[in-house]
């Protein structure tokens, strides 16, 4: 969820002031439509890590549009007056009529989560007010409302170095407070606590949108274009649909993402990869056969772009374990029976009972990939399958699975080297086809698809694994030892080496 | 919420026999037709106390449809290998294709229902499974699946009598076990565990429909009827709306609904009327100013048709209370500002804080009355709102709102003789407009849409209390002595005689 705001996003103030410029006009238009067509509100809320810039970001949106259709509300500790009221009684009061549109920093979503770090209230609790969140929002969605959560996240390290920054300065430094030191050593509680809270109301009428803030211009000018992106989608999109909002889905402000960031140089020389291999194969044959993995099934899922190595790491992962003991499961097109049945029946016939391995070769994520890209499935449906995929994972998890799902990302020019050399090859030619070709003209939406994937799926407790797949036995090497290590992270037994 | 299933209902053998003879023939054209068409499955749960016919109501289905699309799935304790795999395991293997219709008995509301009543989880946990649920169930309607939940309801005096019956019959002696007479011993909790699943899972997509099911002719009809309505409007609907299901809301088999079930020839004379009225004030006006009041509020919300005497009533409970204490709140038509606002916005504005009354003349509840009736929203608007107002509701009260719903009904005659008497009188013709005539005009609809909230919106714990208002007296006092027992029922004093 937090992967893509922690690759060090940065823009440089030329770039910055001639973006702004163009922001500014584009957002005044914008706003003034919204004045003029009047038909809905917008709500913008502005959540995040302390020190993260949201008065910052909020000062910059006042700066950026008509502050005279603009009100922005800080809601901190409730006064006499709303503590008489029920909870959600200020937040009514502070809501934008139709035309206007509202920045609200500390929203609903402060202070259960507050109250959670600070042990007042338990994890089900939690999720009751989180039920009850997703049905409010549900409710203005419904009403017409649009509403933008954006998440400010500051790494731990980053948080440290703007303290100091503060500090130092003689006109910033009473904003640094013993909490905000204090808040530095509670920062795992409060993000393994925010990335649940994120996950399940991560909705596709309400969806979060987690913006890297150690840049102050990077952060002012991605909140301000998302601002504008879904503003404009929502004014040109005149009959409005049902309980499904799509806001740009990851900011786009630079080049920089997940994808991107990644060192595909990475390489293991023969000898090195056989020995680790080895080593590693050996491991996994143990760990699958310990007594405590009885109480657990193993989920593998293996997406890629074509030619990525799939097959080839599933071939080697799978010399490790016992026939009776594992199931391969490779996906292609549904059958006339799938496709009678909800998108993800097919998957749920596969699930492995307790003692099991399954692996996917390409999985349910079909739905936001090749079903996005090749228009297989309207936006609504692809959007919804976020949540979607996430509440099943989740399920699983609850009933003792332990799932990894691996990304296998090659370089462009690498995937052309691979569909040339199976072409010359003719034990190989079956593997590519035309489709192949096709598909890799679509490198790019299928680049944003698998950021997004990434963005919003990649929870706390069921991350996704990028995998530098340019050289083959790199690739394979760190899937195997991946899976070796959850393995025995969750089956709490010693490293073995 | 199960107001209507506790009224008698009752079907003559010789009815029910014209009745099915035309239900089985127009199932099984339905059902034809959906086999053609295919482009979504039919799910039918049919949940609800034991002893209530959940057997008899699918072997009825079964006898009157094509069974070879039909499919019929008991679940009851999990076998090993559904045990080995997560929980919804078996439910998306039970699952109809497209084209199908699937009839569940024992579904995923079971278990929950069963270990909560057991004290295995506890509040918190039922809360996250419901979560789960609704978000299942949402998924499964997005995937274009009719889902029908059907919860057969039966009085504990009820189970009692049918428990007896089984048991004089040999044949089906064998069905009453000791748990069946044990569970007449815990009916409460059952009622109020599943009070609560149900308001929260009866979603606009995946609605309740609760049916009586003390008579066995009328039970099985019912849902026969049901699934036929249900069936036929979403085979004609042909383009499918995102989220929204609408089945029909209150069954409709014989005319006995909770209005007609009112008794309105009680009055109350003159004398009785004066001692009772002064005697409740005098209570009411007591029980407000109890220091435990103030960790309260109070909400008495007033509907009724024209002339059903909301604002008689009204005064009479005003002249007990300080005037600075309560607040009178007439509904009318929204503003331009409360137009630009969702609808529950203005109700909000006029939410009591601590201590304080608040009395609404006609309220939120025009959402799912004359809003509904007079087309002012859409269907899919008013659907949803059911939902929305009983998350409100239950969201004061949370807070310690005290909450008394008044439905003021008077007979069709008695609203023409007040009509004509305001005509007539000087000071009263004022309150006689033509939209009250023309309101009069739409009596059914008004009608069906009243059984439907009552229906809907009457939770365990904010019940409706309907009064019988055709006689001024009795109608004031039954509200006035409501209130005061609610009062001193919440705040837990002694009956001041």
């Amino acid at each position: 969820m937090f992967e893509s705001a922690e690759l060090g996003h940065k823009i440089d103030k030329k770039t910055f002031n001639i973006e702004v410029q163009k922001l500014r006009a584009a957002l005044l238009d914008a706003q003034f439509e919204l004045r003029e067509k009047g038909k809905f509100q917008v709500l913008v809320l502005i959540s995040g890590v302390d020190g993260a810039g949201k008065g910052e970001t909020i000062n910059a949106l006042y700066g950026w549009m008509d502050p005279r259709y603009l009100s922005a509300r800080a809601f901190s500790t409730p006064t006499d007056e709303e503590a008489a009221h029920p909870f959600m009684w200020r937040f009514w009061r502070g809501l934008p009529p139709k035309g206007r549109m509202g920045v609200f920093s500390g929203s609903w979503y402060s202070m259960p989560i507050r109250r959670r770090i600070n042990g007042e209230i338990n994890q089900a609790f939690l999720d009751q007010r989180i039920d009850q969140i997703n049905r409010f929002e549900a409710m203005l969605a419904n009403e017409g409302a649009l509403i933008l959560k954006v998440w400010l996240h500051l790494t731990n390290e980053d948080r440290k170095k703007r303290f100091k920054a503060l500090e130092k300065d003689p006109r910033t430094a009473w904003r640094v407070t013993k909490e905000s030191w204090n808040s530095l050593k509670t920062y795992d509680k409060f993000h393994k606590i925010a990335s649940h809270v994120l996950r399940l109301t991560n909705t596709s009428w309400a969806p979060w949108i987690v913006v890297e803030s150690a840049n102050d211009r990077y952060r002012s000018l991605t909140v301000g274009k998302l601002v504008l992106d879904a503003l404009q989608k929502r004014l040109t999109d005149t009959k409005r649909r049902e309980y499904t909002i799509s806001p740009p889905i990851s900011p786009r402000t630079n080049s920089l993402d997940v994808l991107t960031a990644l060192d595909l140089s990475q390489s293991l020389e023969r000898k090195a990869y056989q020995l680790r291999l080895a080593e590693a194969q050996g491991r996994l044959s143990e760990l699958v056969r310990l007594p405590e993995f009885r109480k657990h099934s193993l989920i593998l899922v293996f997406e890629g772009s074509d030619a990525a190595g799939k097959g080839g790491g599933i071939r080697r992962l799978a010399a490790a374990l016992d026939a009776r003991q594992y199931h391969i499961t490779p996906i292609a097109a549904p059958s006339q029976e799938e496709l009678a049945h909800p998108y993800l029946w097919r998957f749920w016939r596969h699930v492995p009972k307790k003692g099991r391995v399954a692996i996917f070769d390409r999985s349910w994520y079909g739905r936001v990939l090749v079903e996005r890209v090749e228009g297989f499935c309207k936006e609504t449906d692809w959007l919804r399958a976020y949540a979607e995929i996430n509440d099943f994972e989740h399920e699983l998890m609850a009933d003792g699975a332990i799932i990894l799902k691996f990304w296998l990302q090659i370089s462009k020019d690498e995937q052309l080297r691979r569909f040339k050399e199976r072409e010359a090859t003719a034990f190989k030619r079956y593997k590519i086809t035309d489709e192949d070709w096709r598909n890799r003209e679509k490198w790019d939406a299928y680049h944003h698809a698998v950021c997004d994937m990434v963005e919003r799926t990649s929870t706390g407790l069921i991350p996704w694994v990028l995998v530098e797949a340019d050289n083959k036995q790199f690739a394979r090497v760190k899937v195997l030892e991946t899976v070796c290590d959850k393995l025995e992270s969750v089956l709490r037994v010693g490293k073995k080496k």
